[in-house]
C-alpha cells in the first residue's frame, strides 16, 4: 500500500530520520517500528551514494523510503525518485517559484519536467511495464514542500495551489528562528503554535498532505489534532542517546542496588 | 589515564559494542556515556578498514578503543594495536596454545612476537618517542582472552598463567550453549552462574582483569559482586531498538491521550 | 587520438553507459569492445567520488571517458573535466540560456568561465605543461547538449550557435514523452523519427557533433544514416540481463537436451 | 523454501558468481533469473564489508545467498553465516582435517564449534526466536567442501563422512591443473570427466549435495546426468562480456545492413 | 581559539589544501605543522561524504577545518558548517548577488537564511546549548569570497559590504587567466601583483579578512606585506612530490657516493 | 619489463610503501619517481578492497605492484596475485615451514598449491591466453620472505632453499628488536649491520633476490654495497611530513626574510 494511500485513508504515520550515510545503520532503523525511513541530505550526512544504497534495506523491510534533499537541489529530487524513493521533502520552499521548480523536478510531463530514467526504481519496485510506470508515477510519488519561514507562510496559498505539490512539511526549528527573528531556536514556542495549526488547516482545505518534524515525540498528539498525519522523528543521535541512557541507567542501578 | 590503570584502580567500566562498520555511527556511540567502545570483528560487521577509521572518533571522544578479533585471527590482533586500539578481545581461547598464540601477537619481544610498525597508533596517541613507545607498549595494551567453552574452563589456570594474557572476557551466550551441550542459548541460565563466578574468582587470584558481556544490563550488579570490572553491552541493534521503542511509545501515548 | 578527432574523422563510435558507481564494474566494462565509457550522474548512480575513481580504469583501458551530469549541475561539468573526463553530456538543455551556462562551465576564458585546477586531469593525461594544457583544453574537451524536449527543438538553432557547445546528444526516451505530451515513453515512436533526423541535420549543418542514446542497438544503422556518429548504449542492467539470458538459456538447453 | 529443501527435492539450481565487491552490482545480478548468488572471496574481490552489504539485495530478491571463503579462512565461514548467508563454499578441502575445521566453523555445538552471534542474520531472515534459530541453524545452513585436488579425491570418503559437511563443490579448473600436474588449465579435459562423475557418485551415495562450477554453461546437461544439482556460473566478466558482444554485434550489424 | 580570533589577533596562518577525499590522508596532513586543513570540493576530489568524515581528524588534531565548495553550490556551504567546518571558501564570487547568496547560506537569520540543523557540528565542537550555539554561530564561522575574475574586482566594494561576508580569498591562477584574457595561467605574473595588493588593501579597509592561495610558498612573504593573513598551500600532489623527491634524491645520492 | 628481469639485470630499484588504503592516494604516489609501489597490509592500513582497487593506478602508471600481507595470511598472498600484484612480501618467515606455506600460496602446482582464478590479474595485465598465463606465472610473480628475527636467521639456508621463494626482504626494525632482545628499536644499530650483510650474502649465493626496508634513505648506498637491490621506503607519513616541512619552511623563511 502506498504512502499516499495510507495517508489519504487517514492513518497516522511515523518516519524515522536518518542522518548517518550508511546502509547498515539504515537497515537497523528500518527494522524498528516506524512506518517509513527518511534519509536526510540537508542537515544529515546522506548523499547520492548513501541514498542509492540506503533505499534497499528500507524497501526490504517493506517500509516507505523518503528523502530530504538539500536546499535548492532539485536535480536530486529527481534522482531520489529514480533511486526508488516514494516521497521527497524539499526544504525552504519559500515562494511559488520555489514550489514550481520543486514540482517540475518531481513530476513527469505534462505536469512537470522530470526526465525519464528509473534505472534503479523500476526493478526495485518491480511492477508493471515502463508505460504503466510512467502513467502512475506522478500520482504515486509525493512532493512535500517544507514550510519554515515567514515568507513561506505568506506564500502558502500559492504553494498549495502549485500543481505537483502533494503536501506540506513543517520545520519547527527553522520556523522558531524565523518567528523570533533569529533570537532563539525552540520548537516548543507557544506563540508559534497557532501558525503551525494554520498551516495544517490551510493544507487540509487545499486537500494536501500534512507532515511535521517532532523534536519531542510527545508533541505528536497535539499536532495530530491540528491535522498533521505524518511525523518525522528519531535521528540516529536521538535513538542512540535514548538507548544508551536506558541501558546505562539500568546497569548502574543494578550496581548500586547490590 | 589508561584502561589498565582505571581497572587496576578498581573502577567499574562500561564499553559499548559496535557491530556497524562505519566511523560515523561509532562517533555517535562514542559521544554517549560509555567509558569505551569495542569494535566487533567476530559477530559484528567490523573489518580492517572500519577499525582503522573507527578508532579516530573514539580517541577524539577521549574513550578507550577496544577491538574484538575473529576466531584465530591473531594477525588482526597486532593490526588492531597498530591502528591505535588499547585492548583486544580474542574469542574462543580454549587452550594454553590458543592463549600463547594470542599473547605472541599482542606483545613485543621478548614477551611476545609482535612486529614493529605503529604507523597509525603512534601519531594517534601522540606521546614520547619510538623507544619509549616500545618500552611501555606491552604494559599499556591489554589482551583479553574469551572464556566461553568447557574446554576453556578446563584450561583456565594455564591460560591465566600465560605471560602476556592480561585478563579474561566471559562470553555467556556461547558458554550457555556449551553448558547445555547445544540445547539452548540463554545468558541467564541459573546453573551456569557458579561457573561464571568461578572464572572471575580464579582470574582475580591470578591477578588478571575480569570482563564480561551483559546481554541484560541489569545483570551488571550481580556480576560486579563476582569480581567483574568491565562490562560490554549496547550494540547498535540494542541501542536503536531501545531508542525507537522509547520515542514511538512516547509519541503513540500522546496520540491516544488526546 | 582524441574523441573529437575520431568523430571529426568520420568514425562511428559506441560508448557504454555506466550507472553503477563502482570503479571495478567500470573497469570490466572498459575492457569490452566499446570506444568509450560514459558515467551517468543523472539517472545512473554515479557521483563525485565514483566519477573521480571510475575515470582511472577507463583511461587505463585507453578508452574515452565521458560523464553525464545531473540537470543543471554545471559545477559538476567543470569537476568532471578536472577529474579527467574528455566529454560531458548535459541533460535538458532547453534554451540558449541553458546552453550558455553549460558552455561557461566547460570552457576556460575567454570562451567560458571554467576555473583553473586540473589537479587530477593533468597527471592522468600526463602531457605537456600547464600553459600548453590551458591552450588546448577548450578544443580537446567536448560539451554535448542534450536535446530532449519540444522547447529544446524550438531553441535548437540558438543552442547550436552557442560558442562552446560542441555537439548535441539526443535523449529519445524523454523526447518521446514530450512528443506524446506525457502519454507514453517509447523510443521507437515512428512519428518522432523525422524530428530526430532533423536535429542531426541541423547539427551537421552547424558543424556540430551528433550523438544519441540507443535503447535498441539495432537502431544504430538507421540513426547513422541520419548523421549520428556516437551511440550510447549498454548500461549495466542491459549488459547483465543479456549476459544472464545467454548463459542461462545455454545451460537450460543443455539440461533439456539430455 | 530453503536451498537445502529445494536441492533435496531434486531441483536443478543455478547460482550466479559475483566477484565485484559492490552491493549495487550484486543487486542487478540478483534481479536476473538465477536461483542464488554466490559472493566469491577467494578469487573474486568480495571481502567482509561487501559480503555483509551484498547479502541484503540477494535476500530482497528472494534468492539464496552463498559465500565462497578464501583458502583456510574458516573464521569467515562463521561470519558469512552471521551476516545471513545460507551456504558457504570452502576451497581446497584436501583432507579430513580440513573438512573438520570447516565443519567446526559452520555448525553450532555439539556438532561443531560455531560461536553464537547472528546479529545480522537473525533480523535479516526475521523468523522465530533465538532458541528456535539455534535449533534449526545446523540443518538450514549448508557447508560445501571444494574438491579440486588429487589429495581431496583420495580423502573424499573421509570428507564425505565428516559430520557437518553437507555437500561437495567441484572446482574443475584447479582439478585440471592437478590432473595434468600443472601442465594446463582446461575444464573440458575429457580424461578428467570420469573423476568428476565419480565425485558426484560417491557424494550421492553418502547422501551429500553435489555442486560444480561450469565455465561453459553448456556443460550443465552432462554434469546433471552425473548427479550434480547446483551449478555455479556467470561472474561479472562473463556476464558483461556476453552482454557487450550481444549489444555491439547487434548495433554493428545494423550499421553494415544499411 | 577560533580561526577568526587568531586572524583578528594578527597571526599569520597556513592551511594545507586537501584534494584526496579520504579521511586517513586528511589525518596525516592534519598531523603536520599547518594551522588548518582545507578540504577542496571544487578542483579537489572532496565530496559530501569525505567532508563529513574528514573533519573529524582535523578537529582531533586541534586544527581549523575549512571547506571550499564547488561553484555556486551554496547548499553545500550550509552543509559544511553543519558538518563542523569553521570556514567556507566559495569560488567565483563575481558579483554582489553571488556574495549575497553565499552569505545567506552561511548565516542564520536575520543576517542570512541558513537553516537550523547542526547534527554533526554541535557534538563535534561540544560546547554550550542550542540557543548559545545559535547566538554565536554567525560570528564564529567564516565566509570567504573568492576574488578571481575581473568582474569580481569590479564588484569588490559591493562584495566587501555584503553583510555576512567575512573575508576575501584570492585565487591567483584564475586571476592570471582573467588578467591575460585566457592567454596563460601564471600565478607569478608580475603585472597582476598590484591588483592583488589592491584587493588586500580594500578588504583591510573594509575590515575583512584576507586569504590567498600560494602555489609557490616563497610568495608568502611578499603577500604578507600586502596584508594577507591566511595562506593556502600544500595539496597532496605537492606534498607527496616534494617528499618523494627529497627521499629519492637522498637515496640516490647515497648510491652514487659509494 | 618484469620486476624479476630488472632485478636480475642488476638494476637498483626503489619502491614506495603505501599504508593509506585509498586508490587516489596510491595514484599520486605511483606518479612519482619510484619504480614500484608496495601496498602494506601488515602495519599499513591496506586491506582486500584497497589492494584490489589500488593496483589499478599502479599499473596505469606502468609501475610494479607489490603487496605485503599480514603475518601468516597466505590466503591473501594468492589473492594479491589474483588481483594483479607482481610480488608479495610475507612478514615473519621464521622457519622452513613458514617458507613452504608461503611458497605454496604463491606458486601454481606442481611447484606450489595456488588455486586458479586470475579474474582481475588476467585482464589487468592483458596478455596471452589462460594456458600461457599458467605457464609463465610461477616465474613472473615474486615471493619475498621477510627475514626479521633470530629464528629466521638461524633457518635462513633452509628458507633460501625452499622452492618457490624468490628472494629475501629484510625488516631492520624488527630485527633490531630481536637483536637487542626487546631493549630498543633502531634500524641504524651498528652491531646488526654484519648480520644484515650476511643475509644479503647468503641470499646472493643462493641466487635469490635481496630487498630491504630503508627508514633512512641515505642507508641505500651502504646496503647496495652489501648486495641489496630493491629498497622499500617512503610511506605516506614520511612523504607528507617531508613535503610539509619543505613547504612550510620555505613559506616561513619568506616571511622572516623580509
Amino acid at each position: 500500500m502506498s504512502l499516499r494511500s495510507r495517508l489519504e485513508a487517514g492513518e497516522t504515520l511515523f518516519t524515522a530520520w536518518s542522518g548517518v550515510p550508511d546502509a547498515l545503520t539504515v537497515e537497523i532503523i528500518a527494522g524498528q517500528g516506524f512506518d517509513a525511513v527518511a534519509l536526510d541530505m540537508q542537515h544529515g550526512g546522506h548523499h547520492e551514494d548513501s541514498v542509492l544504497r540506503g533505499i534497499v534495506p528500507i524497501l526490504n523491510a517493506r517500509k516507505h523510503a523518503i528523502v530530504r534533499i538539500p536546499v535548492g537541489r532539485f536535480d536530486m529530487a529527481s534522482r531520489a525518485l529514480d533511486f526508488g524513493a516514494e516521497a521527497v521533502i524539499a526544504p525552504m520552499i519559500n515562494s511559488v517559484a520555489d514550489a514550481r521548480a520543486f514540482a517540475a523536478s518531481m513530476k513527469y510531463p505534462p505536469l512537470g519536467e522530470r526526465s525519464w530514467g528509473p534505472t534503479y526504481a523500476f526493478p526495485r519496485h518491480g511492477q508493471g511495464d515502463f508505460a504503466a510506470w510512467l502513467a502512475e508515477s506522478n500520482k504515486r510519488t509525493l512532493a512535500f514542500a517544507m514550510i519554515e519561514t515567514r515568507a513561506a507562510i505568506d506564500a502558502l496559498d500559492g504553494i498549495l495551489e502549485t500543481p505537483g505539490i502533494d503536501g506540506v512539511f513543517v520545520g519547527p526549528s527553522d520556523l522558531s528562528i524565523a518567528w523570533t527573528r533569529g533570537k532563539t531556536v525552540n520548537t516548543a514556542l507557544e506563540d508559534m503554535m497557532e501558525a503551525i495549526a494554520d498551516i495544517a488547516r490551510r493544507a487540509q482545505q487545499a486537500n494536501k498532505l500534512r507532515a511535521i518534524f517532532v523534536v519531542d515525540p510527545r508533541m505528536a498528539g497535539r499536532y495530530t489534532k491540528m491535522g498533521f498525519q505524518l511525523f518525522a522523528t528519531a535521528s540516529e543521535p536521538m535513538l542512540i542517546a535514548r538507548g544508551a541512557e536506558s541501558i546505562l541507567s539500568a546497569a548502574r542501578q543494578s550496581l548500586s542496588a547490590k
